[in-house]
């Protein structure tokens, strides 16, 4: 077997040598640092002899034929934030390119094996992140709002897109590519502190939490800070404060992984000399099961209309953002397991906080499971991401364990 | 006696007119308005043949010559805030008028009589409050600093001084003014919500509050609020929202009338997927007693180190501004209660938040205390300050009385 995880991490410094700077990977979704990223890709696939299709959303496949129409895909994407790492979405294309050289090297393969580089998983440029994914899955709603979106610079998104030859309009034509599909794999660094904590290289993800996001303002009286005393306060802050502590226990009763955060509190008048009169809270709940999710949402909205009867002063919420959990599939969170133990002596299941482009594909019914390697620090989107090269290897040789795994189960 | 409380009211209305506009009063130091509304008060004066003077500082004098040299002192300011209220300063100065008026009728005092309009209180040109009142106390120590101010329109503070007749380098020569000074009485009102509560018209000031302003900078750690356990967070909010709750019961145990306020908390980064990594807060902590008041700062100092450990954070203190508790005069805070509840039939001690023009002056060593007349809502700084006509008539009232009161003890 001809697998080779130092190749891969020799291509991921390749590419950011050709992508990047002092300041990190400036692959950008639709721009030429990108387009250059792309085109690299293909010559790095050619070998392998797998066809090349950009879709109606800008996504990029390679397609090795095998003895079934019946695919399994293993995705990734070549875009970066502006001064990203060298690791995130990267790693998951070029460790799919490495598994794509040893099945083609191997003959035929019982299911067509499919790679994907996503077109704009992070949506830096225009805010709209899981751009080809979403097309793909079919999930993609939001076109009418998307073709009055502008960058930076005031260039809209459809003609942003035209000059990358993707048309918004037929974005969803990209639907197609999933018909056939039997499961899709990702490998992903983790990009939080779970499995750098545990000392664990690797990690299977059971799912992509669900989200509420709230702005909670809270509305008491402005009064001099020197003049009103204690008792004859409205603090709008003191509300503010009690739910940013409260949300803690509220995490740790509904439990299973649940995490709350308070983002920002804006204080205003926000001056020393008055008691604060309003309050603007963010507030973030995540939970991978969607009735845990709502419960955490119910005890925090309990809880602050008790902390507002407590302080005489209003509380308002206000739905930012919601997205409900994306369970993935138990068959291939079991494989995945198998495969991270098998390579790695050990394994940890764990949820996803942040979205990706694995999520829209479960979204659309498809058998979905990621691998997560360690990240050092939990850092990413900045060029101190990083992870160790012996845990890049392994978690090489895990993705291709779990392709294996998978093309027997559901061959 | 001639004493007529509601002339008082009618000329706080005739000048309201004169200098105010559909926003409010508009008699900001250092303007032709300003200049105006005391061309009019020294119009007002004359009648009683008072001597006019205006000092070194801008000071404006008033003086009855009686038996002795000694004076006993009446004062109020004349300046507003930009869109300020009807009362604030003015009702002072206009109530010491009718109290002059009614003892030069009488004839010749026991002590020599001098009405003071204070120049520039409220610092609002220039961000310096109590500019001539800290002059003749002698405790101006900023004059460098001074020379250096400008206005929002670039003009320097001394440039503008001089408009109106003032040399900077000369103001200190003020402090003659105090030398033959036996007390010092002022009546304002409260600008605080405490009289309004217990429903009563009248009060007597112990002194004015120390205060301790600080920064509290909580420092922990960025972290994504979906991948991130909340065991594995140093959340920088969580130590302010602790603070910001426990000042209260620090309040609360000190006593006495302690208050404690955290004006705003600026959180970074800021957003809704991040965990706060520094939050910055502002205290702002206040008593009538130098030793509670050092008590109160201790207690939230050692709390604040406290929670950073709990939390794993680091927290540092900067202190912005602190000034010492100045008390008023013993005896004449006896005198002032027997005036107010004579009066209006009861009283209520206590202290003051805002600093006063009196403060200035105890701090000199000169025997001091303030009259406050209830404030409707609290408000004040605002067209919205408001005081029942009735309660202006018993302040007037109040003063007086207490004003025959000093005259006989420091006679």
């Amino acid at each position: 077997m001809s697998l080779s995880p130092e190749r891969t991490v020799s291509e991921l410094r390749e590419l950011l040598e050709l992508t990047g700077d002092e300041n990190g990977a400036q692959r950008v979704a639709w721009t030429e640092t990108w387009e250059r990223a792309r085109a690299w890709l293909r010559e790095k696939v050619a070998p392998t002899g797998a066809e090349h299709e950009i879709d109606e959303a800008g996504n990029q496949w390679f397609t090795l034929r095998g003895e079934s129409e019946r695919a399994l895909l293993i995705g990734g994407h070549m875009d970066s934030v502006p001064n990203g790492g060298w690791l995130d979405g990267c790693l998951d294309v070029l460790a799919g390119v490495e598994v794509l050289r040893r099945i083609a090297e191997a003959g035929t393969p019982p299911l067509t094996v499919r790679l994907v580089d996503w077109a704009d998983e992070e949506g830096a440029r225009f805010g709209r992140s899981l751009f080809g994914s979403s097309a793909a899955a079919g999930s993609m709603r939001d076109q009418d709002e998307l073709r009055e979106r502008r960058d930076a610079e005031g260039i809209a998104l459809p003609d942003a897109l035209a000059e990358h030859g993707v048309d918004l309009d037929r974005a969803l034509e990209a639907r197609r590519q999933l018909a056939d599909a039997a499961a899709y794999l990702e490998l992903h660094i983790e990009q939080g502190p779970v499995l750098e904590s545990l000392d664990l290289p690797l990690g299977v993800v059971l799912g992509t939490f669900g989200v509420e996001r709230h702005l909670v303002t809270w509305s008491g009286q402005a009064a001099h800070a020197g003049s009103t005393p204690m008792d004859q306060r409205r603090d709008a802050l003191a509300g503010a404060a009690k739910l940013a502590l409260e949300i803690r226990p509220i995490a740790t009763e509904v439990g299973d992984g649940a995490v709350c955060t308070s983002g920002s509190v804006v204080c205003r008048p926000g001056i020393v000399t008055s008691v604060v009169e309003t309050a603007e809270q963010l507030l973030d709940q995540r939970h991978l099961d969607a009735a845990k999710l709502a419960q955490l949402l119910e005890l925090a909205r309990e809880a602050s209309e008790r902390f507002a009867r407590e302080e005489d002063v209003e509380v308002e919420w206000e739905r930012i953002w919601s997205i409900q959990p994306i369970p993935f599939d138990d068959r291939l969170i079991e494989l995945a397991d198998e495969a991270a133990r098998e390579v790695a002596g050990a394994s940890q299941r764990l949820p996803s906080g942040p979205l990706h482009d694995a999520a829209e594909v479960a979204r659309a019914g498809i058998p979905t499971v990621m691998l997560f390697v360690q990240s050092l620090r939990g850092l990413s989107h900045t060029k101190l991401e990083d992870t160790k090269e012996e845990h890049l290897g392994l978690s090489v040789q895990a993705l291709d364990r779990l392709t294996t795994k998978a093309l027997e189960a559901f061959a």
